[in-house]
């Protein structure tokens, strides 16, 4: 069949709006709709070349929602009419890593993701002159029509509004699930949130719902001050605005240091302010941005044998097939808020313009709707 | 009074044995008479001046067991008679840490122990001259009396040996703890030593007690293997030996990585590869090595997204008043074993012989006798 999708052809260059040619369900595989996608920092870290890994010509995107088309061969959890969201990290119930109970990281399709293949190591997608496009974090949400593996789709509430939860597959479930899978934060923990963009938000929110005594925001733009308390923060530190030493300034401010502290910049320099600010004896420093190849976190070993812990989350610590349909009821039942980080919607022809938005900081979330 | 005692004059001088004066107990604090203690790494990178907390003059030692002479006011955990372990890391069980349930880092003698002094902020120790000899981590062994808080004394069984369960008042905590309490090991669970000194060895051998399946060793001395392998090693890797790169090798050794791996050398390179050597998904790495001043650990942040976790450990996580007591009674069921880690015994005068077989890598552990 032909869709239509934005292709990144190059490293650097706009995505181009094109029909492309996709192969239906192998095996195994599913058939969606996509409905609406996010932008995220992900597919930018990629598109601009930035990504050492990133791999070209592909059709980007990680964070959909949709419908399920058509399913192959001895596909059983999902069928046609189905609402389901796309997961760049799957959960195949199988391998050693999810039968372990002690992380979401499920190697099944690994090798092949990571080639931009579906797991039989061909692509679904390609242009009528034979050039095969790339599949990308296993999802490729940049196109109204995408292949998937069945053990890569949550399955979701029907009820649920496609161009809200489209932010579950990536942006939301990685900021809340840091809190509750990662830290696994208590009632009437302090914490200390680094980065209130998108993430940070959800993470903010996360807090929330984990019943944190105190949320401390930290952010570099006093702008993101009012979005951050509606969320839950309550309290905000603009770095610039402090005089001495930052991790000084959030220790006294949380009587001794947080008890979970989170990264979501991606800046390593921010990441070792993360930790140091984390409690003496207990304080768990949470890394959840994505930083520049080659770049290193560092910090003394006294701040470890003192007691800090220092770890990263990715996609949230979340199962995406059993968490993900759970954060989405969550938030038809008001328990966590969307609405107000999808600033922009568009359709895929202004993609370009989504990028843009995201780059002079002026969306939380830019979603492409079909 | 009067006691014989090994004092630092000045960084990087032998110790002078010479009489020097010990007034008794104040309120809460306890005199005891040192019976031995051991001579640890931490004493010579004091001594040497390499610490940048170091003070001078000062009496070392922080690894002892003795008998109770005398108590202050107030005190009613020991009495005159009762066999004692000292503590550097006290136990107050009434600071906000001791309550936490979450660290052992008890704060309530912090700040004066680190100036060399009782918690009333003066000294206990003098020459006659009227110098004043500083404590050292509160314990001050190195002398054949001493006066410690009573909240920094562990009392033990009357029937263990001295000259062996001085060990348990660093090393042998640390290692074993490092493994209990920290890591929480668990039965079945792989697990990587790098340093197969004195920590490493008991870290090796709280691993076999933990019921660990692979415990593998990691040192550039050959002669390490066969000590390592009586205490619970199943695998030795020398990493001269090692063709192309350790940490491949390692993980493959491990069939993914350790499950848990402790750097027991101080080396902040040596921390990094036993951070990445850690399993994917949920590896936890503890660094229980003290590393030179101003050295820095580090790494890509990718190595704690992808599920690794850092993480320290003082005095083995250990509440001393509490788990000391445990380890001894461990001891004398022959739970643990001390006796071939006690390679040398010594009077206090031949205290500089012991610091000289520590440096030519001769001695697990030199103990003092009095």
């Amino acid at each position: 069949m032909k869709t239509r999708a934005a292709v990144a052809m190059e490293a650097g260059k706009p995505l181009e709006i094109m029909d492309v040619n996709l192969d239906g369900p192998k095996a195994g595989e599913v058939l969606i709709e996509v409905k609406a996608t996010g932008i995220c920092h992900t597919d930018e870290f990629t598109r601009s070349g930035a990504d050492p890994e990133g791999l070209f010509p592909s059709i980007l995107g990680h964070e959909g929602a949709g419908v399920v088309l058509e399913v192959g061969e001895g596909v059983t959890s999902v069928a046609p009419g189905d609402h389901v969201i796309p997961l760049y990290t799957p959960e195949c119930r199988e391998c050693e890593y999810c039968l372990s109970g002690k992380t979401n990281l499920c190697q099944a399709i690994r090798a092949t993701q990571g080639k931009g293949m579906m797991p039989d190591g061909t692509s679904r997608f390609s242009l009528d002159d034979g050039t095969v496009l790339h599949h990308y974090m296993g999802c490729s949400t940049f196109a109204n029509h995408t292949v998937l593996p069945e053990i890569a789709l949550a399955k979701v509430n029907k009820d649920a509004p496609f161009d809200k939860i489209c932010y579950i597959g990536c942006g939301v479930t990685t900021g809340i699930g840091a809190v509750i899978n990662t830290a696994k934060a208590e009632i009437g923990c302090r914490a200390i949130v680094f980065g209130l963009g998108g993430i940070g938000l959800n993470v903010i929110q996360g807090l929330r719902m984990a019943g944190a005594d105190q949320i401390v925001g930290v952010d570099l733009n006093p702008e993101k001050r009012s979005m951050a308390e509606r969320f839950g923060m309550t309290d905000f530190v603009n770095p610039r605005d402090v005089e001495g030493d930052l991790v000084a300034h959030l220790v006294e401010l949380t009587g001794g240091g947080g008890d979970y502290t989170f990264d979501a910049t991606g800046n390593v320099g921010v990441m070792r302010t993360a930790l140091e600010s984390a409690h003496k004896g207990w304080g768990e420093s949470i890394i959840i941005g994505v930083a520049p190849a080659g770049a290193e976190i560092s910090t003394r070993p006294f701040q470890l044998v003192t007691g800090r812990v220092w770890k990263g989350t990715a996609f949230g610590g979340a199962k995406g097939r059993t968490d993900v349909p759970k954060i989405v009821d969550w938030y038809m039942a008001g328990k966590i808020e969307i609405d107000p980080m999808i600033t922009h919607t568009m359709p895929l022809e202004k993609i370009n313009e989504g990028f843009d938005l995201m780059h002079e900081g002026k969306s939380i979330r830019a979603v492409v709707t079909f």
